[in-house]
């Protein structure tokens, strides 16, 4: 049997409650000899440190640096080795482009071509406005090609994701992008014979948008590339007996749990607004996913104080979580992102679990390097939810 | 997706420069409360432990003896259960004998037959010097067999290594031993439909070897065991996009070098030799693997202050390796040889990685169990080139 075999044949439903809250891209790396989380005053995270067990988490395996997808994957329980999520998917999910069963989609450009070259890949950045402006003319003049429902959906400056519906649609196609400027446009080359009707479609479609934009300045093209389906992935209710929810403000993340069959709750923009919507759906869900984005958009830009910022205000709003009394709470990261690299990293994530059959060990701060001496030790994040269903007595005995 | 297959997939040249120092044999037990690592001396190796992450490598997995194969393939980042080495090849790249993709190689006993039964294995251990004459006699007089040329290469006492070279042989052939003595010899059975032609050919030259030798006392036939045709393993530069050089002074750790694609490097006997080899060829390449061998040695031997005397020597050779400012530098050992126990074991190594990007803990003394203390904690060996190359920026994300 595999894990994921194992894993749904034990498991049961039961009225115990999960919150898996998530501080993205919390993990950093010490500036001026601590960390912003080492930093931080987190009187309710250390508490829970001092209660439960601790340990770091590897979101796929030691060195690799996790997108959001694969991060978010392995926290959900799923080996992200195994179910991969094509660049297209990832940017509808975070374009909150609703995606299904019969739908192809890619990231797509607005590019400047000249003399039969792409002169420039970007279109000279246009306007955000611009580009909703051609992306709702095009959908217009535009709504099918060869049979192909097509949906455009605009993005910042050049960017916007394609939508291709029809049914039997392959994402097996090269990049229609030439990669860098100077080149001829490439159409999309079909990579295996049942790809050849998409390619066809695909390459009509950028034919039909090229003759409709050509007396556009600057934006007179467009690239297409990180074709994807909507991906073949079992849902957390089949798989673990969950009836999960989902409250993230982002789009990508409410994305990612819409594609493991989560609940998106309603939540507005600011931490307090995910506490709030937890507090509203208690007795909906057994599984609570809550996801603090603005941790990760501090690192990214390098921002430490910023960061820390944002883990004291979160801090400080875990009471009312606590007051809900969550059978089992496991705070950790789905990946990291230090200040000092401005990006996703390969380095681990701190990572407890309270609840009351959780081994209390010596840690009694939450942070990269206290979890690092706890008794859960390094571990691969898929194993979270196991362990979270474990505490949760919603997992059977394995064998007689 | 394989991990092989992701790190391939993820990994892109750059100009940063790796170090890998490998102690052989380091790991030991304590022997009057302490372990020789942690009897020595040593300043260097200790402050890079306290600047640097640190934590155990396990070569294969935990209670798993390896030999020098694995343990050193699994340090170069391929996972030791997928690719093995047939003994054939590891004696025959310790005896410093190139092997081709045309030749199949075996290890090799005179052996003394009386009244049609072998009744001494090793032909009463004859001196080295009679081995390399009657290797010589043989190769004059024994040229080809059945059209594959043949050659053997004197080893000490008794032993020695043959390869056959010819298009099409194969390694899927029982020993021809009989392994143990008061039996009469067994020829080497074909375990595959297309291993009878080398069956043939490899039994034609032991009944050619024993009529030539007829005469001579002790030594009056071979045997021949662990047939191995030269493995199929990828490169380092295939797989992880590397430049690797290897800077080893025994046969069998150059030959395991070149194995996987490594440059390997002229170098003197002397530990002070290794360091002289990587500051004359730090320009070149972009990955080093440095071997010292005495500290395995004095293992073997049992000879506990040999083994602290080598470590001391090298930690204090540490700054011109230093001087040369690598990127990332790891120093570990391969496998552990305990002086107590005169031999390989299973116990896990002390590892430390020194980057800009490594998480310093609280490590401060580079020995078995202050690794064990490390925030890395325990690992499997085969990741330790992921995380190399993530250190040195030469990983791109997984995933979006």
């Amino acid at each position: 049997m595999t894990r994921e075999e194992i894993i749904t044949d034990l498991s049961f439903s039961t009225d115990s409650k999960i919150v898996l809250l998530v501080l993205d891209g919390l993990g950093d790396l010490p500036v001026g000899g601590e960390t912003p989380l080492e930093s931080a005053r987190t009187p309710h995270l250390d508490r829970l440190a001092a209660e439960g067990a601790c340990g770091l988490t590897e979101p796929v395996f030691m060195g690799i640096t996790p997108g959001s997808g694969p991060a978010h994957l392995s926290l959900f329980g799923y080996d992200p080795t195994r179910y991969l999520l094509g660049r297209g998917i990832l940017e509808a999910l975070g374009s909150d482009v609703a995606v299904g069963e019969n739908d192809l989609v890619a990231r797509g450009n607005f590019a400047t071509l000249e003399g039969g070259r792409i002169v420039d890949r970007r279109a000279g950045r246009i306007p955000t406005e611009l580009c909703a402006e051609l992306c709702g003319r095009l959908n217009r003049e535009l709504e099918s090609v060869s049979g192909a429902t097509v949906r455009l959906y605009p993005g910042k400056e050049h960017r916007f994701v394609a939508r291709f519906t029809k049914g039997g649609l392959s994402e097996a196609l090269r990049d229609a992008d030439p990669q860098k400027e100077g080149r001829p446009p490439v159409p999309a080359h079909a990579l295996a014979p049942e790809a050849e009707g998409s390619a066809g479609i695909v390459n009509a479609f950028i034919d039909r948008v090229t003759e409709i934009l050509k007396d556009t300045p600057r934006a007179n093209t467009i690239l297409l590339r990180g074709f994807a389906r909507y991906p073949e992935i079992p849902t957390m209710d089949r798989l673990f007996k969950l009836n999960p929810a989902a409250i993230a403000s982002y789009p990508m993340y409410r994305g990612l749990a819409k594609l493991v069959g989560m609940s998106v709750l309603e939540v507005g923009p600011e931490e307090r607004d995910l506490f709030s919507a937890l507090e509203a759906n208690w007795s909906r869900h057994d599984f609570f996913y809550v996801h603090v984005k603005k941790t990760d958009s501090a690192g990214e830009d390098g921002r430490a104080p910023d960061k820390l910022a944002v883990i004291e205000k979160t801090d400080a709003l875990l009471p009312r979580l606590l007051a809900l009394e969550p059978d089992v709470l496991v705070v950790t990261s789905d990946h990291s992102t230090p200040c000092s690299m401005k990006g996703h990293s390969w380095h681990p994530n701190p990572f407890l679990i309270r609840a009351a059959a959780a081994m209390p060990d010596e840690v009694d701060r939450f942070s990269e390097r206290a979890c690092g001496r706890g008794y859960l030790g390094r571990f691969p994040a898929m194993n979270a939810l196991p362990l979270m269903l474990a505490h949760a007595g919603k997992l059977s005995k394995y064998g007689a």
